[in-house]
């Protein structure tokens, strides 16, 4: 089959809607009404749903059945989701819309959407310790490893970073540091826990994480790209925040030209990364071409 | 040995000692310094340590060696003091003091404080996930219970009925729901996870969680009751809180009184579900008697 019959649309279409039945059953399981209402808001609001898509995708790159991975892909959904619950509180980024809907704290209140976030927080690992698995130790360590990308050694540390440096100037190498800790160490960890619930090996895993260093850098340079030109009809999220709050970026820092051919040569190193792969990581290729080519 | 001779004071006075030692180790794994020294602010604020102390009695009554205990109660620890910064937060509680110190969002500011607390929360089960255990299959079963006593089926709805329930006038079986979520949810997983990390057999686990569902709800009447005759120089926080909010209390339902009766009847069950143990359970049954004696 040749590369270019991978249909991206209809493998995050067919993942997603296995996805959506996956959150929809965890979330019956918790019970105050407004809570739960709360959670589902953000959870079931749609979005690239990337994390889970890229976690899955690693697990068949192995040769795994991805049923094994959909617990694991859930957590990271909503890991990621209590995150940006958190992210866009009036004391953070003060965000009024998301996914094209209006932010946890603006549909319901401020205390809501910090139980709620804290709540999908817990529900993630719940879900990761309630995995059916021959092997307890691989579950072991896909929480820690999903746990050290999180926490404070990875994406809270990021958050805090991204705060810290509003209204200064970060050197690339700095800004690369922060993105690493922000968006990277989520995305690397979905793939190396899909790998590892797959039972792959020690250098197979290694090669995907060294994918997903690249596309993790290469879909915040995108992300940073979006902000500048992107639609917010398209996006369902406001654009031109990071110029109004001098957020330091990557168009800021070297233009959009240059910034789009960084986004391009990560691609082409993740894509490289696989090398040793057959067809079966024809969807992780297919993802990183889709990182730099999207427009929301 | 007498029952009179077993010396509570010495027994959490040693175990805060490691406790703290472990603590600060953990802590030192990470990395941004004003989130650490947010976290550090709340952690090792000292407090009572009741929930890694009931940890580590608990993997004693069974015959564990503590030391295997120290980091569940560590990770206990990290949740009870995520859940306090979260709830002392301006949209929450809007609480000035804890622990005799200024609370985290006081002391720092309101976005650092929310980060402090997830950070500690991701924390919590990254520790849980690194604990070198021959038995794997516990170290998860331990991840489960604590991530569904914490989560939107315990803690977290616990939280959320708390506040909905402001103003409005429960019945005792309701106040009874809310705080069995609120804090003894925790409580129960804190001697469950001690029992079982320990080896403990599953009718040694049953009788010490239902000596935890005792005293857990025993804390939480006394806790009413020094809220309305404490003193807020002894407690570290402020008092008469409860009235001031119309928060639903003991006190308020039934009168000092025989709020008393309820908390001393609670301590006496709690001793009773340990029948079956011998001298390796008194420190169990000594913090069952601390509960309803203590002014803090």
């Amino acid at each position: 089959m040749l590369n270019k019959m991978f249909d991206l649309a209809a493998y995050f279409s067919r993942n997603n809607t296995l996805l959506e039945r996956c959150l929809t059953e965890y979330l019956d399981s918790s019970a105050n009404a407004r809570l739960l209402e709360a959670m589902r808001h953000s959870l079931m609001a749609g979005g690239k749903r990337l994390r889970p898509n890229l976690c899955i995708a690693a697990c068949e790159a192995v040769g795994g059945d991805p049923e094994g991975a959909f617990p694991v892909a859930c957590a990271m959904e909503m890991i990621h989701t209590y995150s940006l619950i958190h992210d866009d509180l009036p004391a953070m980024d003060d965000d009024q819309l998301r996914r094209g809907r209006p932010t946890c704290h603006v549909a319901f209140d401020e205390a809501t959407a910090i139980l709620a976030g804290d709540a999908l927080h817990t529900l993630a690992f719940q879900v990761l310790a309630s995995m059916k698995s021959k092997r307890p130790e691989h579950a072991l360590e896909v929480i820690r490893i999903i746990a050290v990308a999180a926490g404070p050694s990875g994406m809270v540390q990021g958050q805090m970073l991204d705060m810290q440096s509003e209204g200064r100037t970060l050197a690339p190498e700095d800004l690369q540091h922060l993105h690493a800790l922000k968006t990277g160490a989520m995305i690397e960890a979905a793939l190396a826990a899909g790998a590892i619930v797959a039972g792959g090996s020690p250098p197979q895993v290694d090669a995907i994480r060294e994918y997903g260093r690249a596309i993790g850098l290469a879909f915040q340079v995108v992300d940073d790209i979006l902000n500048v030109e992107g639609d917010p009809a398209v996006m369902g999220k406001a654009a031109g925040t990071d110029r109004v709050r001098r957020k330091n970026s990557y168009p800021t820092l070297w233009g959009l030209e240059k910034s789009r051919e960084f986004a391009h040569n990560l691609t082409q190193a993740a894509i490289e990364s696989l090398s040793d792969f057959g067809f079966e990581a024809e969807a992780l290729r297919t993802i990183a071409r889709y990182v730099i080519e999207r427009d929301k």
